[in-house]
């Protein structure tokens, strides 16, 4: 099975390719270009590197939202016009759920947090009980959500933490905003992921959409619409003017 | 602190710059093309994706080995020359060390292994206890060998984790070679890496070697030699007509 993952949500933009159980290709940017700058760029040089021709590909795996408005649509544009070109199904993989599954296999809970502006972040918390997988002492580590994706404010979040009262693992764009907050009032022992786990990456849309593919979680090309979580902003100006 | 990451030690090539906690681009094949053919070029694409003016990088990680001795060589060569050419200095990175941070944060023990031939492998035992950084509630995962790189037989290495009788996590090119012998000799609980983190990567050299490079372990270009663990083979066999 191979899968194409795409993930422009937010500063980062990467592509890359699974084929079970082995990254044939990755490459990940995260740099004041726009996406429709170097999305694009990036998996055609990747193709090339390592020959591959498209119409191989089992499915493509976007990262489906929350984000950047921008660059969610570019990236819903380029897995849509992907996989209407190839005829390829696409697998929606949250944001949140990417961004957590690069810390599979973690002992905390992790929680990615994606700064949302106005106090906000797009945020979720995870973690990864082992399942018995077959083989007498094979486990995996599964994905888990324990609180659900979602917009919320910061001390909200902070609070939520405090109740499920483990250890926990920040990553995501949220944590240069919020860091000195998370020092000063994170009420659990809590840890930031390293560079190199710490953002998007189109690796994980990849293995975690390989998952979901095998358990048939497509949607078609036509079908697929990024997960805002939350209007945009010309849309909240105009609800208040049509409430004014 | 901005580092530059390589590792061509087994069938990856991968490069990537780190900056502080960013992560500002990595670009990763794992295809049957030469690092010769790859190398270079991937660093070159990914330097001008990101606008990246090589005499600002503070050092240059390169994975030291093990591994392939012509990957190997690759890699020193062109972190040798980019880093006489920018008079940086050099980090070290064993290559087993770069594979167990991919799992930053694990549960489990992490053994990665990497295929040796004649039924060894290049193998260390890895685990990630917490220590306290500074302000309250925080903590950060260290890398710790609970047995250092070295080349093994494999079942010698299965009787090692026996008596550690932890949970184990393996990754690297090993495991594709000797999942079965794990399957069915493995004494304690196991599970493989997914495909998003169970090989080499220059994000994880580059973020290791950050750590490194602030502990004030680098070398000269000039110093820098790939550790092989192993005699190459034209070696063996000179040694073996020498001694006949």
């Amino acid at each position: 099975m191979k899968i194409l993952g795409i993930d422009s949500s937010g500063l980062v933009a990467s592509v890359a390719v699974v084929e079970d159980r082995v990254l044939l290709g990755e490459y990940t940017t995260n740099y004041k270009k726009t996406h429709s700058q170097t999305l694009l760029p990036m998996l055609d040089e990747l193709r090339k590197m390592i020959d591959l021709d498209l119409s191989t590909v089992d499915a493509i795996a976007i990262a489906s939202g929350p984000g950047s408005f921008t660059g969610l649509r570019i990236g819903a544009a380029t897995a849509k016009g992907l996989g209407l070109a190839l005829n390829k199904p696409l697998v929606e993989v949250p944001t949140l759920e990417g961004l957590a599954y690069r810390l599979w296999g973690s002992s905390n809970l992790v929680c990615p947090i994606m700064d949302a502006r106005r106090n906000q972040v797009y945020t979720g918390v995870y973690e990864f009980p082992e399942a018995e997988t077959g083989p007498e002492q094979e486990f995996e580590h599964v994905l888990r959500p324990v609180v659900a994706q979602e917009a919320m404010d910061i001390h909200d979040l902070l609070e939520k933490l405090g109740r499920l009262n483990r250890r926990v693992t920040f990553l995501g764009d949220g944590v240069a905003v919020y860091r000195d907050v998370i020092r000063k009032d994170c009420p659990v022992a809590f840890s930031f992921a390293p560079a190199h786990l710490n953002a998007q990456s189109a690796g994980s849309i990849a293995a975690l959409g390989a998952v979901y593919y095998s358990l048939g979680r497509t949607v078609t090309a036509a079908q697929h619409q990024p997960e805002y979580l939350r209007k945009s902003q010309a849309e909240r100006e105009r609800d208040e003017r049509n409430e004014a």
